[in-house]
Formats: structure tokens, C-alpha cells, sequence
């Protein structure tokens, strides 16, 4: 508790990559009536928030934003919204805050998220607390129990379940946030492609039923995010899309870890799965 | 070692389905000097051994096979090659031998593998005894260590050992004979849409190198059955094709469960591997 209150004193900075996410975390912490300070990152915070930024830096001048934070001191730094791969070029000719070339070129050999985590890693080092969005607007996260009108039955409660150990037994490994299941039947494991991409894996298995049953009956989307996975820089997400991709791959509903799923626009989401008929449910630690 | 000495007695009935592999068994049992009669399936069948058969049936007139078993009593019966799979009317209209209309729906609804399994469950009602291939024809397997001259080296062995570990953490769920694997990441987790599928999506992630780095370096295609699994309907198999594919994946290499992986023409899989550079290893189960 302590802990939590915590989070919501001191000063803050959001920095604001693409996407609408850094707008609905401006919007929650203002809603909270949470003071904060707005850095922006060129070419990729949005319109509407650009206008209201405190500084803009370019993405990897992280001597620019160490700047800024050294001089505004604040309680806690927040990133929030994505950042495209820049090239390798771009981030061999940044340098002048990271260390030396093998980290860079460690960090250009990586994954999606190595650049990120090594820009946390550094702002940490240089004293500063980073949080996720998850930590300082929870409003923005699944809630538990059901999103929409639509309910949950027993065909895809047993998907659910499939699915959800499916999740627990991967959890080691550095795969699979969320999975696609029948029954049973598993039939897309997300790997470094996303959930769109797997769900239109899901679809083309769908697209041949054999004879004019449901083949893949009770498919749901199952997502949460991995055991000790760092959700300040990874967060599940899922929003109106992701509601329409799962109805279009013949999903049933989707099952998403509560306080632990961001769930972009929770009112427009909540309306596209009643439209459709599809369920959202947020499940707590102990299902 | 008596169920082994067992397999390789007695008369011995071959169901031949599409694809090379009926030839091959055909072959292997010929090279053993096994005498065998031969079921060919109309449709299904390839042109050598149309010729050869003792008799020809439609896939789905059961009876028919059966009435031919029963007149042969052979001590063994043996389906090679794939049958795709027949619309749900052929189904629906074949039926004689089949129990009931709930049981034929059920399999209709089914995955891939259900139809199969009803009937080799059908053939073994009638007091049969089916084998897989890989127990008449051990000689088409991988064996253990190197196919190829290509070494395996440090890299591609911490994929192997992630990549067992998965497909271990996976065994329980019906999922994931292969996966494609650089170093602890995981890249693909294979589905129903097979392994082809599955590394043509490898191939798209290692498509955008974040630098001229090798991102995915050391990829492997790690393939093996699950515990459990029935062999003589999914027996994981590869061929000079899947180096090909594993190749354009990016893959240095396939590591292949020893005695439990069919090698569709050993040599010429072999050629291939070498012509790429890439290693192909049989590992044993304390592997």
C-alpha cells in the first residue's frame, strides 16, 4: 500500500512515443488531478500532445532527456506509447550518452525491446525511478470480471483454462504472451509477430472448417503477460482492433490478465465485443 | 527387444496414401526381404505402387478395407503417405462401417489427425494389430548424430537446449512438435499450420536485421514428437524441402529426435544440408 501511494506523489515525467497511450495517460493522470511534466520524443508523439510537451527531444539524444530530468528532479519517470526500430545507422551516430560501441551494438542486435530497456536502464542509473504506465494510470487496465454484456460459457471457459496453462508453461521462455485455443486444440502460440498477426494465423486455420460445424468452437484469445516481465517496458495491450481481429479469426471472447492487460479505450473496446458478440473477461492471479 | 523382433514378423499389410513415403516403406521392406500386400487408396496412392497393389479402395469404404484384412488376416497393418481431407458430405455418405452419425460428427469437427485415428481405432476393433512406420521401417528415421558433415556449434546448441526445453514445457498440450529458436528467444512455435508455415514466419521476423548484425544468429528448427503422441498416425517428418525452407529461414541447422523423425530419402536430405551449410542432428532421448 505504501508502495502504491507512492506512486502517486512527486513530481512526474511522462515521455510520449506514438500512439494513442500517452494521450489516455495524460488524460487519467489529469483526471486524477496529478501535476506532470511532458517530455516529447520528434517524429513520434502525437499531435495533441505535442503541443502541451515541456521539451522535445529527438529519440536517442538521451543526453537531451538525462538533461531535462536532472534539472526537473522528478519523483518518477514514466514512458509510455511506442517507438519504432530506428536504424542502425541512427544509433551508431547517437552515442554520446551510452557508454561505448559493443553496448550499442549489443543493444542494435537485439530484440524490439533491448533499445528500450537499455534507455530505462541508463535513466535508472542516473538516479531516476521509471514506472510504468500500468503503475500510475491503473484506470487504463482490464478490470476484473467482464468488459462487456457478453458471457462467458462453459465451451470457452474450457479454453480458457487450456490456455491459461499453456501461458503458465511458457512462462520460462522468452515467448508467447498470449494464445489462441479451442478446447483443447491450440491453435496459434503469439510469437515476436504480435497478437494481430497470430490471430490471422488463427483465421486462416479457421477458414477451412471441415463440414459445417464449428471446427474450432469456444476459440478464445488468452493474454497476459509473462512471470516477471518488465510491464514498464512491455505492456499486454489490446483495444477495438484487437476485438475485431479475434471475431474475424472466430474467436468466442478474449480472457485478459486483470490489472495487468492495458485496454486502450476501455468504452469504445467494451462496444465493438458487444456489437459483435464476443466476451471480454479480465481474470484475477488465482484462475 | 521381443516387441522388436515382433514387428518384423509375420504377414504384413501396407495402406498406401499420397506423398513418397508408401514407396519408401515399400522399398524398406523389400531391402529387408519382408513380404507385404499392399492396399492402395483411389486417389491417393502415387503411380508406382498403384500398379503394385493387391487391392484398391476408396478412403472412406472401410468395410471394404476391412473385408480385405479379414480375408488376409495379416499379423500387421501399416498406413503410410497423407490422405487430405474429404469434404463432409463424402463423409457423411460413406458411413457403412462407421458406428453412428454422432461419431461421424464428431470427427467431421475434428482436427487433421481425427479421421485417421477413427479408423486405425476402427481397424483395431476388428482385432488388428497397426503399426506405425517408423517401427517397420526404422532404417527411414533419423539416427542419432550427425546426418550431414556440417557441425553443430555453440550458438546453434544453446537453440537446441531452449528449444527442447519448449517443445518438454508444451508436451502436455496438443501443440508444438517443432519450434524455430535463436539462442533463448523464440521465434516460432509451430501450430497446425505445419512446419513449413512455421518457418516462413521465421523467415519474415529474421527479414528486418536491426543492423548488419545477425539478429537471429544460431537459429535452429527444433523438431520432436510429444510424449505421448501416436506415431503411426503424426510421425514429425522432414525432408530436402524442409532444409530448403529452414535454410531461407535463416536456420543454421535442424536438430531432429533420433528414431523418432521420418527423413523423407536420407541422402538426398543429407546433399542438400551440406550444398547449404546447415547441420542436421539426431538427438537421443537423454538429449
Amino acid at each position: 500500500m505504501a508502495e502504491a501511494a507512492s506512486t502517486r506523489e512527486g513530481t512526474l515525467v511522462l515521455i510520449a512515443g506514438a500512439g494513442r497511450l500517452p494521450e489516455l495517460v495524460a488524460a487519467s493522470l489529469e483526471r486524477a488531478g496529478r501535476p506532470f511534466r511532458l517530455i516529447a520524443l520528434r517524429g513520434f508523439t502525437g499531435r495533441p500532445l505535442k503541443a502541451k510537451a515541456d521539451a522535445t527531444v529527438d529519440l536517442l539524444d538521451l543526453a537531451a532527456t538525462l538533461a531535462h530530468l536532472k534539472a526537473w528532479s522528478p519523483a518518477i519517470v514514466v514512458p509510455a506509447g511506442s517507438v519504432a526500430r530506428p536504424s542502425a545507422a541512427a544509433i551508431f551516430n547517437a552515442g554520446a550518452a551510452w557508454r561505448n560501441r559493443e553496448a550499442l551494438r549489443d543493444i542494435a542486435a537485439g530484440g524490439d525491446d533491448r533499445l528500450l530497456r537499455a534507455a530505462v536502464g541508463l535513466v535508472e542509473e542516473n538516479g531516476h525511478r521509471v514506472l510504468g504506465v500500468h503503475e500510475v494510470a491503473p484506470d487504463l487496465l482490464c478490470p476484473e470480471g467482464a468488459l462487456g454484456l457478453v458471457k462467458v460459457d462453459a465451451e470457452a471457459d474450457a479454453s480458457i483454462r487450456t490456455g491459461l496453462a499453456v501461458l503458465d508453461a511458457l512462462s520460462p521462455f522468452d515467448v508467447g504472451q498470449a494464445v489462441a485455443v479451442a478446447g483443447d486444440r491450440v491453435l496459434a502460440v503469439e510469437g515476436p509477430e504480435g497478437t494481430d498477426k497470430m490471430l490471422a494465423r488463427a483465421r486462416a486455420l479457421g477458414r477451412k472448417p471441415f463440414g459445417r460445424g464449428r471446427p474450432n468452437a469456444g476459440t478464445v484469445l488468452v493474454k497476459a503477460p509473462k512471470v516477471g516481465q518488465d510491464l514498464r517496458i512491455d505492456l499486454p495491450t489490446v483495444g477495438p482492433r484487437t476485438i475485431r481481429n479475434a471475431h474475424a479469426a472466430g474467436c468466442a471472447g478474449l480472457a485478459l490478465r486483470a490489472g495487468r492487460t492495458l485496454v486502450i479505450d476501455r468504452a469504445a473496446t467494451a462496444a465493438e465485443a458487444d456489437r459483435l458478440g464476443l466476451f471480454v473477461i479480465g481474470f484475477g492471479e488465482a484462475a
